[in-house]
């Protein structure tokens, strides 16, 4: 048990005891990450009170130093969990936990009401410590040296879906485990959904090709983007879709430091796209957090008014999406220091010509 | 928008109308999967109300015959819902929505009450009908076809994660997709740990070696276990610990049939192991059913006493962990068919010695 990681969480709750659900925040107290699928799996913290973990029999805590509440698949989990919870007082859950799980516990009265605090959590784990700033920072080294394999995979008549079966070998090659999420490879027209699966489309002469990629290591994310051209230079339009994207990244990257607000960064990204004419085709916010997963709480967005902290990390993404001019997305991890951000990708950002 | 199904779930409910946000049974309905992540995604159905699908402007619906309500990263979910339920009804919801999104649905009195209702979109998923059913006995038919080559990755000083990283290819050169689950390789004593993860453990003289292993194949899931020996016969016990798993793999087998109950099937494998000493070993439920996610809803085991019906489609996977005895597994799927059962999986059974 991170008591030091408990602490700060407590710290920040409103309520006096929070079940926390999240497998991977579960992870973060405890150091150990847990698959319940299905089944039930939550923490219990409070002030004042013995954190307590309750885990199906089916796994195997280890030594986590924290009392274990086992049970079973025919136990009833609403029972067990209403005999740890203090009626009396206002019971937090975690933003994930599920309906299957609340709706029994509300209607038993197992608290005296139930809110979200996941906030407490999250804000916390958006702080990351030293320990966790150098797997980021290696994982991300990981993700720049394998785009320049990946780049090496386009040849003449090779599949989407075929590129990205040779990724994971190819991180793991590198020392990750995993996959962050799975791997984006979009060629062409493909390349103007934001959110494309690689499929069965064939590379064509002329097309782009984007990358949307990241491992996992000791548990850790990267997430990068680039975007490439296959035999033939852009032409005029695309090469300036292209350039506006780029500086849309780089100008947002050389804003982020301790106090700039998310909005501001996003808005900064977004002004140059929109001036550029292209506004109405950037449809996503300009990036996310990240740590553990890919996505964790935390936006560069027009809603997100935080203001950045040593020892955040997220993503600057901005994209223009336009069906028959372009599909351009740029992406890189940044962390923000004590007196500025540093830049965890350093893949060249020029436009290539892959042959 | 499969207007059959959605009849099906409407005419098991109890609630006038129910908002699905599982993305395997929006899929099931729709025929599209979307990988919302932590944005919301929900389809509300309704008796005699037009059925609307809540997507995120990230995503692209495509053509899937239901109105697509589109909102963006920075609107009001809870808001945008609340227009659409009716506040006069008790809205049903499914088992996996999550409080993020529950919660704020409950503080504004979007409904008259809010029930989980997840059991009549279960209970239909849990009937295959004859295009599901011919896309799982195809999945296992390539799972039959990957084990017989995962056994070959064994050799000499290999670890688990070695082969384990080989094996999605292996089920790409067989037309199938993706995994199901994370396979599980395990040697020697980490077999013990019904859901142990490979490492870097090394392959010893004598070791039992488990395989845990699915993959999907047009989004559907196979998942079969097998256990196998190492250079060197197992020793008596070893050998009689297996040969009481494959007998209760067989014997429940032989019991699955349209009126059949779910516990008694579990009972009929407990009591085999029970009878031979390692009850207590057993340690988890008999089977689980599966379709388009690797577990679905329906458990056989104690808990549960459906009576099978033709199109179901489950697990069968007794299994007796002993550190320092044996840790042994046996799985088929099986089809429950209108006179008995089909066994999905036909790679053999007899104790096999790798070399």
């Amino acid at each position: 048990m991170r008591k030091d990681r408990a602490d700060k969480i407590l710290a920040g709750l409103d309520a006096d005891e929070i079940l926390i659900c999240d497998p991977e925040s579960i992870r973060y107290l405890t150091g150990k990450l847990f698959h319940p699928g299905e089944r039930f799996l939550g923490l219990l913290l409070g002030k004042d009170k013995e954190p307590v973990l309750f885990l199906n029999a089916l796994f195997e805590a280890g030594d986590i130093g924290v009392r274990v509440h086992k049970f079973t698949d025919t136990d009833d989990v609403a029972e067990m969990l209403k005999k740890e919870i203090n009626p009396d007082h206002v019971l937090a859950v975690d933003k994930i936990m599920q309906a299957r799980f609340l709706l029994p516990l509300m209607e038993r009265g197992a608290a005296k009401g139930f809110v979200n605090e996941s906030l407490a959590v999250d804000k916390t784990r958006a702080v990351k410590d030293d320990e966790e700033i150098a797997l980021m920072r290696k994982s991300s080294e990981i993700n720049d040296l394998a785009m320049a394999e990946f780049t090496k995979l386009i040849h003449e008549g090779v599949t989407e879906e075929e590129v990205a079966a040779q990724t994971l070998a190819i991180y793991q090659s590198f020392g990750a485990e995993a996959f962050s999420f799975t791997p984006i490879v979009a060629f062409g027209d493909n390349a103007a959904d934001p959110h494309h699966m690689p499929d069965d489309t064939v590379l064509q002469d002329g097309d782009i090709v984007l990358f949307d990629v990241g491992c996992k290591y000791h548990g850790y994310c990267s997430d990068m983007t680039r975007t490439f051209f296959w035999k033939k230079a852009p032409d005029a339009e695309a090469e300036r879709v292209y350039n506006l994207v780029r500086t849309a990244n780089e100008e947002a990257e050389k804003i982020c430091r301790p106090g700039a607000r998310l909005c501001d960064i996003d808005k900064k990204a977004r002004d140059i796209i929109t001036e550029g004419g292209y506004g109405e085709d950037f449809t996503h916010r300009l990036g996310h957090f990240i740590g553990t997963e890919d996505h964790e709480y935390g936006d560069v967005s027009s809603g997100f008014d935080w203001e950045c902290v040593p020892g955040n990390i997220f993503s600057i993404e901005p994209g223009i999406y336009h069906r028959g001019i372009a599909g351009v997305r740029i992406e890189d991890l940044v962390l923000i220091t004590e007196d500025g951000c540093e830049v965890l990708n350093h893949y060249p950002k020029d436009i290539q010509i892959l042959k």
